[in-house]
């Protein structure tokens, strides 16, 4: 373990980074979380320890070769019910640079549409051997029913519309890196969209709150829908944010524009418009981001409709961290796999 | 090698263990088939050593890095040709663990999907660098086809109608290590449902036979036919089993009831009733279980139509080997695969 | 480096074999080009690299454990597409056995159906960790897109009718090796099929007129359109080839044939008469190969639709290499792989 000086939530700590290089059960590094289902059972302290571990993960992946053995032999099943490149690569990569051994389970492809349930499912994965398994899955709180059968650890990789929390933190460790104290106490935050359907705008209310972030969420109203509630019930909770329909109050000297991506599927719901309608009222386009600050970050979790709720020159402008985002998540992904193996005998 | 006393078939041999941490071919183990097309060329000392290699790798499986270099470097193709989960994951894992190098071939999303001909694909997968190659196929016998071309070995993980003899060894282990003399000697031995369209039940036929179990075959008429004829030859043979309707006979006083999978496209062809009503009279449910021995043991190949052929309760109930079939799965096809890779110079 | 004596082009050299168990980068080899994107812009010294690379290739290959840790834990991603089973498992064996790790995209279940441009997807897969990117696309042109974007080396595992290189690399490998001077100097070489939409051909045209073969090219005239013409332009610049609709005198004395792939989806295009027809006028049947020399050599890019452009007994006979190409290519690959790590600092 080294020890480093760190500002943190406006308190000079001392705080450790663990020597990733080795096996995680070898150090006790404070964490003591089996699974990852949510943020919202992470305190303050857990997501530091995250952020401290994600900067020694973006080290290994500055070596020549970006890879370290802590976590040699373990197998890290990847299950996921819905297609995806980027998280389904991502972890992968990130399980691969830690020497893991991978099982892709592509479940539409699988025995899983021979009728299996769930849990079936996950008994059988573990039965095979897998050790931590990454679960993506339409229905919101599959990963929890995944946790309460599983021996190892459980991730979630995207829940329904309920959670994503390997984004959120992905999302708060590349808005950290991008402001000198690290530290986001008082920015304006704005997520940008169909906030309703969205499991990425979900996590990140949480810890971007945590993080004393003032965060606006801005879309259709239809799309906003139950958000104004919870924005009051979150107040008493010592969590704010606000909920607005206007574009131009939501941006105005914002620091951070986070757009969500529109799933063309919600289009046969009736609650949105028609894409080149809500791409004209609410896409993210050079002449909005004008009214945010100059310097104001954009984020995007990706797959990009370009076009429709971000432009494509402010996807590649210099205020995107869009790549970024991508690239801190295989450290962020590597950070959480290694903490959680250090919770499990292997 | 390590020598051990083992009680075998009722007589006291002293037995080697295989040391599979070293490469297969370094050793004479006593295994001369160089693919495993179907149990009924083994014999019953073939069929020891498998068991006794799998207590081996049991043993590999409890270490904390669950891996042993014994086939570095090999190569291990999977060519599916059906969809499947569990079997294709076993021998993923199986493979890895013996740290050969595994290529998944999909064949419906392959080229194979350009009409090329299965004897020009296993030529093609040869040249590409296979060394042992798991075929998966709707049509009984194309792994024998397979293997009069494949210069190394083939394993056949199921063709057809006609065998699945991974399937039957892990079944033959998993029962073995539930009797306390490792002997399934007399043991009353039920495999219920739908024999006909069954390669587990065909190979598994053929190792109980073996092992001495008193086994009875039991599901609706038209899922028997020709079943009758196969019990007369294989009594001439030595080999004995039975064939009811009755599925209060054949539960009666059994010692292990083998529920098998109720393929849903059959109901297409006429031979089944309605899944409800195959439920409702073949279903084995926890009410029919209790006819046989207080401590029947229950097996399901997997996947399971819950509420069909078995009821939920009793595949999650204690007397259920079902996750435990999984896991030695994994261990059977890690012996068979060393023992195989053992023929082959590399 | 080793140095040895090797006839090209008809002059003796002394030339050297990269010791290709050591990182790329560690040494000079004479090298270049960061992308492989088509064959037009390798110098005959490329090529003649790329040989003897492969020569070191193959000596890898004939080694009990086929694994070299040249390109250990660089990430190579394989992004396809179209559907392919030779080329990718091709690639990803190549990979593997320079211990790369491999990451699979098959575009058609990924993000890529959510609508996500090329460009996007390129910059993410870098993003994600990508250090080498094959990538296989229906559009001609799109490889050379990719490589605008991406930091590392991009391969071009074909796109639509225009380039792929790496087959027409491990045709000109596979030739050499049968030819006693390693030379094709003058040697008649056919390619025979459907020209018009085949970049196995367009690739090969250029290496095989750079070897110095006496080239023909013959099929239907409606699959040759616009060939005439680049004949016609090439010979202007030192490179000859012809045009034929007479598979007689296409055949006549050839001491090459390669005969290319039918396009079942060509069809529809109306360019093509019945797939029945075709075979009939152009199929290459035993009879028909009586017109070449006695030992003329027959190759095919696969997967074959015999019976059709190929006679089965024609691809399974003596004079067919098509199992040597699928060999070939994966030392071919590897070559690349290496070869074009070493320009980029990993």
């Amino acid at each position: 373990m080294t020890v480093i000086d760190r500002e943190a939530h406006g308190e000079r700590q001392a705080l450790e980074v663990p020597v990733v290089d080795s096996p995680p059960h070898a150090q006790p590094v404070g964490w003591h979380h089996r699974h990852l289902l949510d943020v919202d059972t992470l305190s303050w302290a857990d997501i530091e320890l995250v952020m401290r571990t994600t900067d020694a993960m973006r080290e290994v992946l500055a070596r020549p070769i970006a890879k370290v053995p802590a976590l040699r032999g373990r197998n890290v099943t990847i299950l996921f019910y819905e297609a995806s490149t980027r998280t389904r690569v991502s972890f992968e990569v990130a399980a691969k640079n830690l020497s893991a051994d991978v099982v892709n389970i592509a479940a539409a492809t699988s025995s899983v549409t021979k009728g299996e349930s769930l849990v079936d499912t996950v008994r059988t994965v573990e039965a095979l051997g897998a050790q931590m398994l990454v679960i993506r899955h339409a229905v919101s709180g599959a990963p929890y029913l995944a946790a309460e059968i599983f021996s190892g650890s459980v991730i979630n990789g995207g829940d329904g519309w309920h959670a994503h929390p390997t984004q959120a933190l992905l999302d708060l460790y590349t808005l950290r890196s991008r402001f000198p104290d690290g530290s986001l106490e008082g920015r304006k935050v704005v997520i940008l969209g169909d906030v309703l359907h969205s499991r990425v705008a979900r996590s990140n209310i949480w810890t971007l709150t945590a993080a004393g972030a003032d965060l606006w969420l801005c879309g259709p109203a239809t799309l906003l829908r139950g958000f104004e509630a919870w924005a009051g019930r979150g107040a008493a909770g010592g969590r704010r944010f606000q909920v607005t329909s206007s574009i131009d109050d939501a941006l105005r000297d914002a620091d951070v524009v986070m757009a969500l991506r529109i799933q063309k599927e919600r289009m046969a719901s009736g609650l949105l418009p028609s894409l080149r309608e809500y791409g004209a009222r609410y896409g993210l386009t050079r002449a909005r981001l004008a009214g945010a600050r100059p310097d104001a970050l954009v984020l995007h979790p990706g797959p990009m409709n370009e076009g429709v709720e971000i432009a494509a020159d402010v996807a590649a402008g210099a205020q995107s961290l869009i790549e970024e985002q991508v690239r801190n998540g295989v450290a962020v992904r590597m950070a959480l796999l290694y903490l959680l193996a250090g919770t499990v005998r292997p």
